[in-house]
């Protein structure tokens, strides 16, 4: 069964978007994932299609009601439906490369994007929603988070890549940042490709780049850097 | 001047995308922002308007050309441009809610979004491209992480959103994850709102949401917690 994403929002026509274009959207039209959208606004009950109120104790901004959220959740995934029902959330836990390879065998997920100042905390919970958050960073909603998770996802399903070893040695597959690459004309500005990188040594090679990569990593990256040092101790 | 993203791609056609809707889409229609692309192909040299080489010293995937790269930003930005030059990467360093609000203040920003395994690093360093990561998985390309950073600055463009006070008590403002939020009804599927939120008593509604929010961050995000005690111990 091919990947299909079932997407509440309130903008439906925000997707594919991004995701209608180059290697998502070939795989779009070969079949090897699918997607809906469901208009949050469909099971508003008032005259008015209101999703949202001011939230309880009061403060700025609105909540999405659960009453609505719920309705609109049953209308697209029975109960029994496999898939992991994800809530975009600056809140959420960090979305990850590994998490990215979980949801690419999974036959899909239900995504609801949030708007406003949040979503009524009994609807995350009565639904079991995973919160997930691309990023320290807020959004005007969760659409751009769901199309930056789909984008992370498609490409590693399988048959929408066709050179798998590319994925493999890029950045966090590894645990380190990647380094640095380079190609034709063989001076740019008056700069060199690096010697070693012509020499044809591939021993040299890779030490090079494994080099730089640590480098790149423990220069910007001091939390991926630790975490990789401290993994290398627990081989040993 | 109003904020001006110009935007190098392969893939124009995926902008304004998401950020033609709602907010961004109402401010774009407004003037508050413009943006405007550059098809990087319609600087390639040879007939099959190729943009990328294989990669020196071997290896998967293909890399884009300093040479070509550079036209292509020459083109659209002259040299005392006053914008940051920003290239999309899985390499750079984590955007965060401060740059965005750097981000917002300045004229614009030039932004490149990579494709392949990378960009040569000789036009990155002679173009002092300042790299950027939405976050710790691999995109397709740089494009859904541009819409992403693009949609995160843009509603802090001044004028763009109607309540300040909305965006100054959100997830990562504090330093901390965002309190859970609750409206009407009062009841749902048998859950009332914590009595506390009807109470009225705002000093005990204070105290709560900011309990909650330590309880989260220190269950969700120790990484954020940590340099969220570590802030306060410096003020004592």
């Amino acid at each position: 069964m091919a990947f299909k994403a079932s997407i509440l929002t309130l903008y439906p026509d925000m997707f594919p978007g991004p995701l209608g274009h180059s290697l998502s959207g070939r795989a779009l039209n070969q079949g090897l994932w699918s997607f809906e959208t469901c208009q949050i606004r469909d099971y508003a009950t008032d005259k008015h299609r209101s999703v949202d109120d001011t939230p309880a104790g009061g403060g700025a901004g609105m909540v999405l009601r659960a009453d609505i959220l719920a309705k609109a959740i049953e209308s697209i995934a029975a109960t029994e439906d496999p898939r992991p029902r994800i809530l975009m959330s600056p809140r959420g836990r960090p979305f990850t490369q590994r998490r990215a390879h979980e949801l690419a065998e999974s036959p899909g997920a239900i995504i609801v994007c949030g708007r406003f100042e949040g979503v009524d905390q009994r609807v995350i919970d009565a639904r079991d929603l995973e919160e997930i958050s691309v990023g320290d960073y807020i959004l005007s909603g969760g659409e751009a988070a769901a199309l930056t998770m789909l984008d992370a996802v498609i490409r590693l399903i399988p048959g929408v890549m066709g050179n798998v070893a590319s994925a493999e040695t890029e950045s966090f597959e590894t645990g380190l940042l990647e380094h640095p690459h380079f190609t034709r004309p063989s001076v740019f500005e008056g700069m060199p490709i690096p010697e070693v990188l012509t020499s044809g040594n591939h021993k040299l090679i890779h030490e090079w780049r494994l080099s730089e990569a640590e480098r790149l990593t423990r220069e910007r990256r001091p939390d991926l850097w630790h975490a990789y040092v401290e993994d290398d101790d627990d081989v040993d």
